[in-house]
Parts: structure tokens; C-alpha cells; sequence
């Protein structure tokens, strides 16, 4: 991978993701012994994003330093975002950038020569999830010959449109089930054929569950909805529970980006197609791979007895 | 110590505590390298608590992730407890967990494999606050042949609960002494006495001080008295001077499990007695000691060249 | 440098001032492996303070641990700073400490026996922002024959007190320009004077800029104007764009404290003269040389294998 940021997805072809998912296979067995100091820039919450990011560095051998929430940070004095990643790029070797703006880590990446990693820029892209999702699906079921599911807020989740990007360079079959309210963004359906996906739509599980070898659900947002009841009629129809999977595959893998609320009933934890804990997890080593490799681009040393 | 978890002081055997407090005793001396990463879980705040446990992970060669203030974190979204720890477990070894609801600790070490403690769960336990309370006992008085006394809001304090309990395991005398509105709650005299425990209840410190060797003074909260007035009598009445002192042993061992308000004079620090502050610093040793013993119980190793 | 504490600037010879920029130059190479567990105490807001410290002790080698907002801390429950700093010092082997109350810090390194750092405490000192700001000129312009300009608001600037006062070691002159409501204050005016500084000041930049060596550049506050109008006249006024410094040497130092806000035009950033994101960089090499230097002080060991 010749990246000096990792700011979307779509930056990465098919060989740049297969060498990340392979390094973060090895990499907990091996970890290289990176001395080297992330910044965390988070101008928005996240707790897993930012405790996955934290513990990936400090489970490559180093540390990370902390802005803290913005309300505590020179941005409440009016600093550019310019300004911020310029003066923390002299405290890292790397920096994490959450940030509310869609837009902002590209922005912020042409202003430091430390490498930048796109922790979510708003509606934009999150390409470490990215990432870790693709190496669950690896991990459980191949990237080859797959059909792939991915249900709910297909219209606002931004997750779901880098997933079935990513997922074009891969020989998968995509389904997309939501309500109609929820469907697909025409631009993001328009891209998807552009880079020739295998796509079908569907308002109902149901008919293709049967099919498939890997099922992601997001959240349906109550926000969303204008009615309350029309909320939970709809919320309701996309719920699995351990009903649901029985016309599943065995080895379906389950998927859910989390938090989740009420879309996968507990119950479901306890079954073998429950795959978004270990999801979760997956996290640390995709990231340490991700960022041992962006270090090693950036020419920062490793070594153990040195540090 | 054969536990996977520290969930209340009362799964503590006299042997368990005294194990813990051996190490405690050792460790900083001879601290082990333990190379790992502990989630720290604090859904209430807490200054000494938490840096405690972060000071003693680092003291041990290991680091800490944070999931920060619960404002910015994923339980904002509606996340339930149990999938909190499930997925943090997979960024960390072990995980220290505070939270607002008595028994959440209990729940929550249900759902994870890794060890966890209970650093206070609403009125219920908070085992290493106990831990090094023994210790600086122990180190300053011994656990034999002991005449404690317990002073201030005995009703509502959930440390004093503890202790009171653990003293149980011990030879020890244990005199309480409050105002009459803030005695012990019948259920924790009830235990005291099935647990065979020694006790003797006073409204005023005056008679008893004399026989003392430990006086642990807790703080008298003004949100417990309708009556500003009558707090201000009260909590005067039950406030140690220099003056107070002059009864006491010379080595009386007078402790506080800090902040104190107004409880105990200022004048009162230069004395010899005085033993809060170091018994706010026995905290690191003693939760050294109690996270390398839970590590190793739990299979995580040391290596000082490993790392 | 035999201190136990860093409060003031004014503390400092020109010899430990000395020490430390040399300690600094050379750190970066040849760090000590100082293990070592820093406290940051901060009882304000602070991005770059507290990032920049935090770096210092991890690229030490060492850890720190943080006592988080005031919100989250004991102090909400009426703990005095006494207190506080008295209960950390036993997880940490130095503290540094930013406080709203001037005199905080000095009032704070009574109580304990590891060296405190004074991080700002309200219209106060803060002094390794100082030896930072000295460091930079060192290291850009040297600090022999030196012709130093300090423009904006120099009524209210801690940091432009406490430059000013330790560049009187040094063969500088200094001249001061701001408009007529944000003069130096009588009593720092007199302090310089008795100090034999050779000072001049100015209302307008034009005349003085061709021969100064350094400019540093201050934030003037709209809250400091009762007229919106005013405040927009004045501070355009002071503003320095790519056009103000066709006057200026080529090689002038151009600095700020940051985080600015319009005092200084983004189009500056590009040109030779802009050193104020080196300026704030040099905080981590700064503060390693000054926190290393107090740990020795204090006896803490270095070493790398034996961590």
C-alpha cells in the first residue's frame, strides 16, 4: 500500500485492501514494535472508533495523545481546523481525525506531512470500518463467490455505501433490503452499476435470506420517521431474532456495525451466525496494520530495544 | 487469590485479602512487566479512583484505554451495558468498571471473559477501595487485636458497609459512632452480627476515642438534612481537630477515604496521625497488586524484552 | 538547573534558561528512557498545553496520567487544590498543574514533594510557554544582539509579561507596539525599567518593522472593545498580511502563541518568516528537557531495560 493518508475507501484497489487485511491477520501474532506516538483528533464522539484506534497504537508498542472534546480545545477560541492538525502534527507521528464536516480529513490531510487517517467526516467516508468489515467477511466466509445481504437505513448510512463500494472489487452478489423510505440514494445505486456491482433491491428479507452467505444490518434511525408508530411498525418488520435465521444459512455471517438498539434481539448473541461482537474486535488488528503500514510509509522506525 | 473477577469485598476469603496485600506490599518494589492494556469503564466520574487505576497499569508496565465521560460515548445512543463491555473487551485485558446502578459490575461480569472489577456500582460495593483501607490498617497497625473505630454518615457510606464486613475476617473491635439519624441500617447491623462481628454503636466520639487504634471518619453529606441548621450542628459535632486529637493514642491510625470537606481540620494533616494521604497513595500498590493477580489468573503474561 | 519546582520565568538565571535550550537542542537524539508517571492537573481548558506535555513525557519514555476535566473530578464535590495535589502526587512522579487562580501553582508546590509544573495559573505565569518562545528565537535568530518586537494586546498577555521580563538577560531590545488601550501596564513597564530593559514602544508597526530581527504577534480579544466597530478598526490595524512584510528583514522571526484567529492572514504561512507552528512544535523538546531535568532533580532514575 503507497498511501501517505488513508482518507476514503475508494482510495484503495482490491490489492491495496488484500494487503491490509493480510498484515492485520499475522499482525497480533507479530507485532512489530512501533515506538511511535498516534494524535487523536476527535472533534466528534465515538467511543469504539477512538478506544479501537487508541488500542491499536498502544498494541503496536506506542502511545497516543489525546485533544480531548472540543469543548476543552483551542477550537472554542476560533482555530481553523488548518491550524489545529498543523500544530498537533509536531506532537505525533500520526494523527486520527474524527470531524463533523464532510470534506474536513481531506482538507486537513494537505496541510501535514505526518500520515492522516479519516476516523468519519460526517455523511463522508469511514474507511477503517471499511476495512474491518471487509476482514470479518474474509475471516468468515471468503471474499470470493459471495452473496452479501445489507439491510435497513440504506438512504443515511454511510457505513453501507463504502461497504458495497469496497465490495465491487470483490466477486460479490450485493442485495439491498429496506424500506422503501430508506432505499438506496440514487448516486450511491448510480456508482454502484458504474463500477459494475451485482445489485438487487428488495423490501422484504424474507425471499433472499436463504441466500445469503453474509447478512449486515444498520440501524433504523426513530429520528427518521415523522410518525412514532409508523417508526415501529417499520423497525419492527427488520428486527432479527432467532425466528428470523432459521431460514438462514448455518454459516451465515451476521453482521451490525453497533451500537446497536433494538435490531438484533439479544437472544441472537448466543447463536453461531453472531458475528458483530467479533466485528467489533477486529478493529484493533485492522488498525494496527493500517497504521504500522502508514508509519512504515512515513519512514517512523521500529525497534524494541531503541525506544 | 482464585477469582476471575472482583466484584464485592465479600467474595474475599481472609486468605484472599491477605494474598492481595502481601503483593501490595512487594510490588512497587518489585513490580512484574505485565505488558497489558486495561479498559477503564467509569460511567460515573471519579478523580482518585480512576487515576488510581491508571497509575497502577502503567506502574506495571502496561497502559490504559478510556472510554471517556458517558456524554461522549456510545450509551448515548441507546447501547445497553452488555454490549458495552462485550465489545470493549476486545480492546483490552482486563476492564474497571464504575456505574451509577447497584449489581451492573455483577451483570456485566457475566457477559465477558476478560477480568473485571468492580470500582463502585451505585449503593453497592467498591472491593478495592476496601482492599487498600485493610492495607493502610495493616501497614500502620496491624489486622490483629484491633480497636476500630467508624465515624460520620454510617447509613448511606457503602465503603464503611465494606470495610465493616471485611473486619469481620479479622480480630477486631469495631466501634461506629454518627448521629443518631445516620446510624447503620438495621440490614448491615443484622450481617455485622450474623458475621459474628464485634460492635458497639455511639453517638459521640468522646468516651471511645481513647481505646481507638483506627478512626475512620467519613463525610457527613449537608443533602441528608432538611435543615441547614441542623446539618451544621451536627456535622460541627463530628469534626476532628488538633484539639479532638489530644485524647487520642499517639499512633492512632486516623483515616478518610477522601475528598473530605470539612471533616477533619486542616490543622490536623501535620500531625502524626494523620493517615489519609497515605492512604489515598496505597491505592496504586494495592491495585497493582489486585490487576497483576487477576491477569495472572487470567492467563496474560509478563515480559519485560517480550513487549 | 537546582529547582525543585517551575512556577515563574523569573525564577530562572540566564544560566538555567541556558541549560535547558541546550538540553532541548540535543534531546530529540538522544532521548533518556526517563520512566516516569507525569500528573496533569488541569483545572482549565488547554489543547496544546496539555498535548504538548503529554507528548514530552511519552517521548521521555514515560506515561502520564490525566485528572480529566473539573466536572468529572472531586474538586466539584468542594475538595480544596491542597488536597487534590497532596492525593495525586502519590500516583505521579512530577505534576504539572494550569489553574484559573494566579498563584495557584506556587500555593500548590507547598504541599508536595514531587516537582510541579505551573502550566498557567490565571493572569499568572507560564513559564515553559516562555522557554519555548525563547528556544524559537535561539534557534532561528540566536539571542545575542537582538532586536525583539511584541505587538497586540500587551495589556492583558501573560505570555508577553513573561517573555519580556526573560529576554532582560539577554543583550535584546525590545519594543513594544499595540494600540493606546492595550499599552503595557505601568508595573510591568516599571519592572523592565528596573530590570534595565531598553524598551521603546509604539502605536504603529511601519516605522519599527525593517529593523527588527523578531516579531511577535499577540491576539487582540474583542471582548476587550465595547464597540464592535472599534474592535474591527483596531485590530485590522494590526493585522500582518504578505504585505505588511515586504518592510520586513527576510529573515525576521515572525512568531505567535497561538491559536490565532485573523492576526495573522493564512497567506503568511507559506513565506520563510512564518515560524509560529515551529514555535508551538518546540513545546515537546522544550518541555522533555525541562521535565527530565526536573525528574533527575528529584531523583527519579532513567533506564531503559529495567522498565
Amino acid at each position: 500500500m503507497r498511501h501517505d493518508h488513508l482518507i476514503t475507501a475508494t482510495q484503495l484497489s482490491r490489492d491495496d485492501i488484500e494487503t491490509v487485511l493480510d498484515r492485520a491477520a499475522e499482525i497480533a501474532d507479530d507485532p512489530p514494535e512501533r515506538d511511535a506516538v498516534l494524535g487523536l483528533l476527535f472533534f466528534e464522539p465515538s467511543t469504539r472508533t477512538k478506544m479501537s484506534f487508541d488500542a491499536a497504537m498502544k498494541r503496536l508498542g506506542g502511545t497516543t495523545v489525546d485533544m480531548g472534546s472540543v469543548d476543552s480545545s483551542s477550537v472554542k477560541k476560533g482555530e481553523t481546523l488548518a491550524d489545529t492538525v498543523r500544530v498537533v502534527e509536531g506532537y505525533a507521528d500520526a494523527l486520527v481525525l474524527r470531524h463533523p464536516s464532510e470534506g474536513a480529513a481531506k482538507m486537513a490531510s494537505r496541510f501535514v506531512d505526518v500520515p492522516l487517517v479519516n476516523a468519519g467526516d460526517g455523511a463522508g467516508q469511514h474507511p477503517s470500518q471499511t476495512l474491518l468489515d471487509l476482514y470479518t467477511i474474509r475471516e468468515n466466509a471468503g471474499l470470493d463467490d459471495l452473496t452479501v445481504g445489507i439491510m435497513g437505513d440504506l438512504k443515511y448510512g454511510r457505513t453501507v455505501h463504502s461497504l458495497a463500494s469496497a465490495l465491487t472489487n470483490f466477486d460479490a452478489r450485493q442485495h439491498f433490503i429496506s424500506p422503501e423510505s430508506l432505499q438506496l440514494p440514487r448516486s450511491v445505486r448510480f456508482d454502484l452499476h458504474q463500477e459494475g456491482a451485482q445489485v438487487r433491491e428488495h423490501t422484504d428479507l424474507e425471499a433472499i435470506l436463504p441466500e445469503l452467505d453474509v447478512l449486515y444490518v444498520t440501524r433504523i434511525q426513530r429520528e427518521r420517521f415523522p410518525d412514532e408508530n409508523e417508526y415501529r411498525q417499520v423497525a419492527g418488520q427488520y428486527r432479527i431474532t432467532p425466528e428470523t435465521l432459521e431460514d438462514a444459512k448455518d454459516d451465515l455471517v451476521l453482521m451490525h456495525p453497533l451500537p446497536r438498539v433494538d435490531e438484533i434481539s439479544p437472544e441472537v448473541d448466543d447463536l453461531p451466525q453472531a458475528t458483530y461482537f467479533e466485528q467489533a474486535h477486529n478493529g484493533v488488528p485492522v488498525r494496527m496494520a493500517l497504521l504500522d503500514m502508514l508509519l512504515e510509509n512515513a519512514g517512523v522506525e521500529t525497534g524494541g530495544d531503541s525506544r
